[in-house]
C-alpha cells in the first residue's frame, strides 16, 4: 500500500510539522533535531506502526495527509519488545556459529523476554548457556546494523534453500503462500526471514541473558518435528536485567503453590482432578472472609442474589452461542442416552466432511447394537440435513452442560418473571462455579484452573442507565482493590473493531457505549488507556490491570458491555410507553475468580494476609502448661470478639510457639504467663513490629478488632513478608 | 415356622401371663377382658407382628417363652393401616359389583391412605366416584367379616383362573413360585389373593372416601400392562377424615411451587433442566440468611470452613463405592474420549451378559470408524478380562462425575495434610450442591430436586469422640429447628440389621456406637424411638422427625456414623501413641439440603417467613408521591440498620399499598405522610397484627431489629397465615 513520493510530510508528536524527502529516514529526522536524540533512537512509530529506525518514510506514508512519527527510545515500551527480538536473532547468529547443521524456526518476543525455535543435532543443556552468552557478547561488541532487504518469494525460497534453511522454506510455501514478496534482516554473515522491526544495531543490547531450553514443536503442533526452544531475555541496562531477574527470585519465594502446601491453604489431587481447588480450611477462611465482604458491599450497592445451578441443557449455551463453537475449552457433555456421545462424534464427522458411506453404515450398526434406532435418518440425505437429525435426536435425550460462564442462567433468571422498566437497573450477583477444560499444560495452581468461581453479577439496564450503571462498578471494583491494599493499576478500554461487520449493534449504540465508557474513565481521575479493536464483538470494555507489589501485572476486574444475549435470549421488560424493550447486559467481576483472585493475593502477600482476610489472626502463647487455662480463657474472650483465635497448647517453650506463630504468618501473638494471668493482661506481639508490650485483653481486642475494621494493610512490600520469617524474630519475648 | 401346640402361654403389655387352649384368639382375650374391648379390638400384634384378630394364637407361636399379644384398637397408629387395606378390598369389591372384566391387580396403603390397581375395559372417572361410594357404603353397612383361608399353590392358582383372575394367576406363578401355600381373604363373593391382615369386619370402617384415578402399570414396569390406579383414604371416624381432607386443602394452599411463582422465590425452567433450581432474588435472600445464620453458627462451634468442585474423577466414587453401583440414580459420567460412552455402554452389556460376538464386532467397528484403537483387546478374552481391558482405558482417559456426595472430597481434604490426634475431632462444613438424576415423575418443586445444596459436614474424630460429637450435632440440630419455630419432632435411631454379615465393622464397633447414641438420646429428654434393622450397612444413624404447622412429618437432620469411608479412603491420624489410627466419620446436615429446607418452610409458613428470614422485612409506603422524598429517606435509615426494606413508589392510593403489601406477605409497613415527615416519625403496621400507631423511625428499627435478633417466629399457625392475605385487611389506616 505504501506509495513513494518525491516528498513527504511529517509530523512529530509536539505537533510540529516539516516537509522532507521522500527518502529520508526516522533516524535522519532525529539527527536533524540532535545527535544525542540519534544516538538513543531505538526503532519509530509511523502511523501507529512500529518501523526500523532507517526505513525511507516515503515507503511509509499511507494517507493523504502527513505521516505521523514518534521516534522510540528506550524509554518507550514497544522499543523493548523490538530490543528482544533482535536479541533473539543474535542468540540464533551464536547458536549458529556453535553448532552444525541449524535449522531455524521462529523467534518471537514474550512478556519477560524472548525465545528462539531451533531444530538442532546436538542437544543443548544449560551447561552450554555460558558458551553461548560469551558468543553473543562478542557479536553485540560488534555493533553490527540489522539491514532490511525485501525479494520476492520465489528468490525467498532459493534464499533460504541456499541457507539450508528447510523450515523457513516450508514457512514460504505454506504461511506465506499469499505474500509476493518477503522481507528479510541481514546481521553480518545472518540472514533471516523476517518482518522486523529491529534495533539500528546489536550494539544496543546493553544487558542479555538465556533462562531456560525446553522442548518444543514445529509450529506448535504437538504431532510435528521436535524443535528446542532456548528462553533468554534482554534489557536497555544491566539494572533492568537485575530487577527482573530478582523479580524472577521473589516470584519463587512468592509461589502460591509452594505457600498454599505449606500454609495449608489449598490442594490440588490428581485423584479427584487435575485444575480443581480442593480449599483447605485455612484458604477457605480467607474465601469466606472475601465473599462475606463483596456480599455485604454488593447488597448495600443494590444488588440482588440469586443461585443458579452448576449444569444446563446444551440447548441453553446454543441459544448463546458458546456451544459448539467453544466446546474444545469445555468439559464434555453429560448425555442423556449412551448413545449420545457416539452420534455427537458423529455429527462433527459430517460437519467436517470426514465420515465416508462406509465409516456410517459402521456408526449405525453400532447404534442399532446399542438398541437405539433413528428412523428419520437416511443414508441418501445431504450431510446437512443428517446433523439435523441427529440435533433433533439430541434434543429429544436430555444433554447438559457444565457450565462454562453463568449469563445464560441469569437470563433465564431475568425471563423467569415480567420485568418492568421500574425494577432496572436489575443487578443479579451470584459467587457462580464455572467449568472450562484448560488444557493440562496451562493448569497452574489456583492461577489457571478448570473449575473457578466467578464473583458474577449481570446487571439488566436501559440503554441510558449504562454510564451510571459502569461508573458505579468502576467505583467498586475501585473500593474492592483497595480494601486488599491495591493501589497501583491502570484501566484499558477495549473499543471495537474498525470493520463494522465484526461486532453487533448499530454504530450509533457503540458510539453512545464508548462514550459513555470514556466519559466515566475521564472523570475517575483513573489512568486509563484506549485500545481500539480489542472489544468482543458484543461490546466495549474494561479491565483493570494491576500491579502487585513485585511489579507483575493482573488482568483484574473485567466490565463488559453485552448487546448480543440480550438479543439471544429475547430479553424484554415493558418500557414506561408500556411496549417492549430489550435491556443492555454488562457482566462484572470485581475478584475475577475466587480462585485466582486467592491465588494472586497469596503470592501479593507472600502468603502473610492482612489481618482482615487473615484465616489466623492472634495465637495465644501460654508460657507453661500452668498457663493453659489462662491462655484457654483469654482465647475464647477474643473469639467472643469475633477474632480469628487459636491456642498453642504444645508443650514446648515460648521461644519455639513464637517462632512458629511467625513462621506460620499468624498476625498477632499473644504471650500470657503467671503474671498477665493474674492482672488480666496479655503480652501482645506483632509479627512484623515485635514486642507492643502488656496490657489488658480489652485493649488488645479493641486494637485487632480496629485493624480489622479498617481493613489495614502493612505487609504487602516487597521482600517485607517473606523474609520477617527468614531473619527470625524469635528469642526477644517470655 | 408355626408349631401347633395343645395350649399357649400369653404375656399381656401389662405383664400378665395365662395359658390358653391354643385355638384361643386374640378376640378371645379380649372378650374374656371385657366385650367392650373386644368391639374396639382391631387385629392384634404378636410377637411384634400384625396378625387379624381372630387367627389362633397356637398357630402363631414361634418360639419356647410365651407369646406376647398386644390388641390394637383404632388408637393404635399400626390399626390404621389395617382398616385402611381393608378399604381396599371392599373398594374392589364395589368395582367389581359395578364393573364388567375387572383384573384385580394390588391394593396396598399410602401414607395418606390405599389404592387398588385395576385392569378394568371400562375407563373411570371422578364423575364416578358417587356410584362407587354408594356401593363401598352398601358393603360397610352389611359388615361382613374377613375370612382368611390358606390353600396350595395348585389350587391357589386354580381358584383364582375359575375368577378369572389373570394377574393373580400371573403374580402366583412369578411373585409367590417358592411359596408352597398362599393365603386368601374372603368377604362375601368377594375373595382375593391376600397377605393380611384384616379388621374382623367391614363395619369398622366409619371413614371412606375415593380420593383419584389415575394410570399405572402392572408391576410399576413402563412397559407392561396398562392399569387404572383408584386411590382412596379411610379412617376410624368422620372427624379424622373431615382433618385430613382439610389438611390436603391447607398443603393445597400452601404449595410451594405455587407460592414459589407467586412471590417470585424460584423457578424451575425445562430450558435450564428439569429439577434444577433457579433462585430468584427473594427466595436467594432467604438462602443467604440461612447460609448465614448456619455459617456463624457453624463457625462459633468449631467447624473449619472447605469448598470442593462439583466433580471429581470416576475413580473417586468407585473407591467411594458409589459407582457404579448407583448409576441409575446419577447423571451420566463427562467421558474424556468421545468413544467413552460407547465403551461404558459396551462394558455394562458385557457385565448383563447382553451382547454377542456380532454385537461386539459391530462395536469395535465403531470404535476403530471414530479413529480409536483397543490393543489390548481380544476376541478370545473371557467377559471379565474385557471389562477389565475397557476399564483400564477408561482410567487413562479422565472421566468426571457431576458429584452426587461430598464426602469423597472432604475424605480427600483429611488426606490433603498429615492429621495427628490434636487436631481431632475435625470438622469440616461446606455448603455443597450435589446433583443426582431423580426420576422426571419424581421431582417436585424444590422438594424433590435434581441439584441440591446440602449444609453438608464430615467430622472425623476418634471412637472415644463419637458420643460427644453426636451430642453436639443432637444439640445443634435442636437449635436450627428451634430458630425457624419446629419443635414438634421425635428422633428415630436407626440400628443394625441382626444379620451381622449385612454391614461393616465389630460387634464391639457397634455396640459402643449404639450404645453411645442411646445415651445421648436418652440424657437429651428429646422422645425417640428405636429401629433395628434400619442402619446403612455402614453405621447408624439418628433422624428428625418434624411435624409441620398442618401435620405433615419431614425427615431431617439427618446424623450418619460411617465406619466404612474412613476404611475405603485409607484415613489415617497419628495417635498420641505415635501410631497410625482410622478415625470415625460422622455425616450430619440439620437442613438436609438448602432447596428441600426452604420449600418446606415456604409450605409451613405459607410463604410468610418470619421476620429474620423475610426477603422484604419492611415496605415503606408514602401517603402520596408528595411524601416520597420522606419515605426514601426512611427506608435509607432502615436499610443502614440492616433491615430488608423496600419503598412503594408506584402512584397509587394507600390502602392499595396496604393492600399490595399484605398481598405480597411484608412483614411490615411503614406509613409515611406529612405530619410522619415533620415529626421524624413512622405509621407502623404489622402485617398480622395491624395497625402499631405512630413513632419515631428510631424505635421502630429497634422494634425490629429486636424481633429478627430474637428470631421470634410468629406466623407459623395452621391458617394464619394465607388467610390473612384472603380475609383483606385494607382499609384500616391512612
Amino acid at each position: 500500500m505504501s506509495t513513494a513520493a518525491p516528498s513527504v510530510q511529517v509530523q512529530l508528536p509536539d505537533g510540529t510539522l516539516a516537509e522532507h524527502p521522500a527518502q529520508t529516514t526516522s533516524m535522519d529526522v532525529a539527527k536533524g533535531i540532535s545527535e544525542g536524540l540519534a544516538r538513543s533512537v531505538i526503532a519509530a512509530e509511523v502511523d501507529g506502526k512500529i518501523v526500523d529506525a532507517d526505513r525511507p518514510l516515503g515507503e511509509l506514508a499511507t494517507g493523504d495527509g502527513p505521516l505521523s512519527l514518534k521516534l522510540l527510545t528506550s524509554r518507550d515500551p514497544d522499543a523493548l519488545d523490538v530490543l528482544r527480538h533482535s536479541a533473539a536473532h543474535v542468540m540464533a547468529r551464536a547458536v549458529m556459529r556453535l553448532y552444525e547443521g541449524v535449522s531455524l524456526a521462529f523467534g518471537p518476543t514474550t512478556e519477560g523476554g524472548f525465545y528462539y525455535d531451533f531444530d538442532i543435532p546436538e542437544k543443548i543443556s544449560e551447561d552450554d548457556f555460558p558458551k553461548i552468552e560469551a558468543e553473543i557478547k562478542k557479536i553485540i561488541k560488534d555493533k553490527e546494523p540489522f539491514e532490511r532487504f525485501v525479494i520476492d518469494r520465489d528468490e525467498a525460497r532459493k534464499l533460504c534453500d541456499d541457507l539450508n534453511q528447510d523450515l523457513k522454506v516450508e514457512h514460504i510455501d505454506t504461511g506465506l503462500a499469499d505474500q509476493d514478496t518477503v522481507s528479510f534482516y541481514r546481521q553480518g554473515e545472518f540472514v533471516d526471514l523476517c518482518r522486523g522491526p529491529h534495533i539500528p544495531d546489536a550494539g544496543k543490547i546493553k544487558a542479555i541473558k538465556l533462562m531456560s531450553i525446553a522442548g518444543s514443536h514445529w509450529k506448535g503442533d504437538t504431532s510435528g518435528r521436535q524443535l528446542q526452544r532456548l528462553y533468554g531475555t534482554a534489557f536497555f541496562d544491566k539494572k533492568e536485567l537485575a530487577d527482573y531477574l530478582e523479580q524472577i527470585e521473589e516470584a519463587k519465594r512468592r509461589d502460591h503453590r509452594v505457600l498454599g502446601k505449606q500454609h495449608g491453604l489449598f490442594a490440588i489431587n490428581p485423584e479427584v482432578g487435575q485444575g480443581l481447588c480442593l480449599w483447605l480450611p485455612k484458604g477457605a477462611r480467607v474465601r469466606v472472609t472475601l465473599e462475606n465482604f463483596l456480599r455485604t458491599e454488593l447488597l448495600s450497592r443494590g444488588y440482588d442474589p440469586v443461585y443458579s445451578p452448576h449444569i444446563g441443557r446444551v440447548e441453553l449455551y446454543e441459544t448463546s452461542g458458546h456451544f459448539p463453537y467453544y466446546r474444545d475449552s469445555q468439559f464434555a457433555p453429560l448425555f442423556g442416552s449412551e448413545v449420545g456421545g457416539l452420534l455427537d462424534a458423529w455429527s462433527r464427522r459430517l460437519e467436517s466432511g470426514t465420515i465416508d458411506a462406509d465409516g456410517e453404515d459402521k456408526l449405525m450398526a453400532a447404534v442399532e447394537t446399542l438398541g437405539v434406532e433413528l428412523p428419520n435418518y437416511k443414508p441418501s440425505m445431504t450431510n446437512e440435513q443428517k446433523i439435523a437429525v441427529l440435533n433433533e435426536w439430541q434434543h429429544n435425550n436430555e444433554r447438559y452442560l457444565l457450565k462454562p460462564m453463568n449469563c445464560p442462567h441469569h437470563c433465564h433468571i431475568f425471563k423467569a418473571q415480567p420485568r418492568s422498566y421500574r425494577q432496572l437497573p436489575l443487578r443479579l450477583f451470584e459467587f457462580g462455579t464455572v467449568y472450562r477444560h484448560e488444557q493440562t499444560g496451562e493448569l497452574n495452581g489456583m492461577l489457571r484452573v478448570r473449575g473457578l468461581t466467578q464473583d458474577d453479577a449481570h446487571i439488566f439496564c436501559t440503554a441510558d442507565q449504562v454510564e451510571d450503571e459502569f461508573r458505579a462498578t468502576i467505583e467498586l471494583t475501585k473500593f474492592v482493590l483497595k480494601s486488599v491494599g491495591l493501589d497501583d493499576y491502570r484501566v484499558q478500554l477495549s473499543l471495537r473493531d474498525p470493520d463494522s461487520s465484526k461486532y453487533v449493534g448499530s454504530e450509533q449504540q457503540w458510539d453512545n457505549a464508548e462514550g459513555s465508557l470514556r466519559n466515566v474513565l475521564e472523570n475517575s481521575g483513573l489512568e486509563f488507556n484506549e485500545e481500539p479493536g480489542e472489544a468482543a464483538f458484543y461490546g466495549p470494555k474494561a479491565d483493570f490491570m494491576v500491579r502487585d507489589c513485585i511489579g507483575r501485572s493482573w488482568q483484574l476486574g473485567t466490565v463488559q458491555l453485552d448487546y448480543n444475549l440480550p438479543e439471544r435470549f429475547k430479553l424484554e421488560y415493558n418500557g414506561s410507553d408500556n411496549s417492549a424493550h430489550r435491556p443492555v447486559m454488562i457482566h462484572r467481576a470485581p475478584f475475577g475468580s475466587l480462585e485466582r483472585f486467592t491465588g494472586m493475593l497469596i503470592e501479593h502477600f507472600a502468603g502473610a494476609f492482612p489481618m482482615w482476610l487473615s484465616p489466623e489472626q492472634i495465637r495465644v502463647l501460654p508460657l507453661s502448661d500452668k498457663s493453659l487455662d489462662y491462655a484457654v480463657a483469654v482465647a475464647r474472650q477474643l473469639d467472643e470478639a469475633g477474632l480469628k483465635v487459636t491456642v498453642d497448647s504444645t508443650g514446648g517453650k515460648v521461644q519455639a510457639k513464637i517462632r512458629n506463630a511467625q513462621l506460620d504468618l499468624v498476625n498477632y501473638m499473644a504471650v500470657v504467663g503467671p503474671k498477665e494471668a493474674e492482672t488480666g493482661h496479655v503480652a501482645l506481639r506483632d509479627r512484623i513490629d515485635g514486642d507492643l508490650g502488656s496490657m489488658p485483653v480489652a485493649q488488645a481486642i479493641a486494637r485487632l478488632q480496629k485493624e480489622v475494621a479498617d481493613r489495614t494493610v502493612r505487609q504487602a512490600v516487597k521482600g517485607s513478608a517473606a523474609p520477617a520469617v527468614e531473619t527470625g524474630a524469635t528469642g526477644n519475648e517470655g
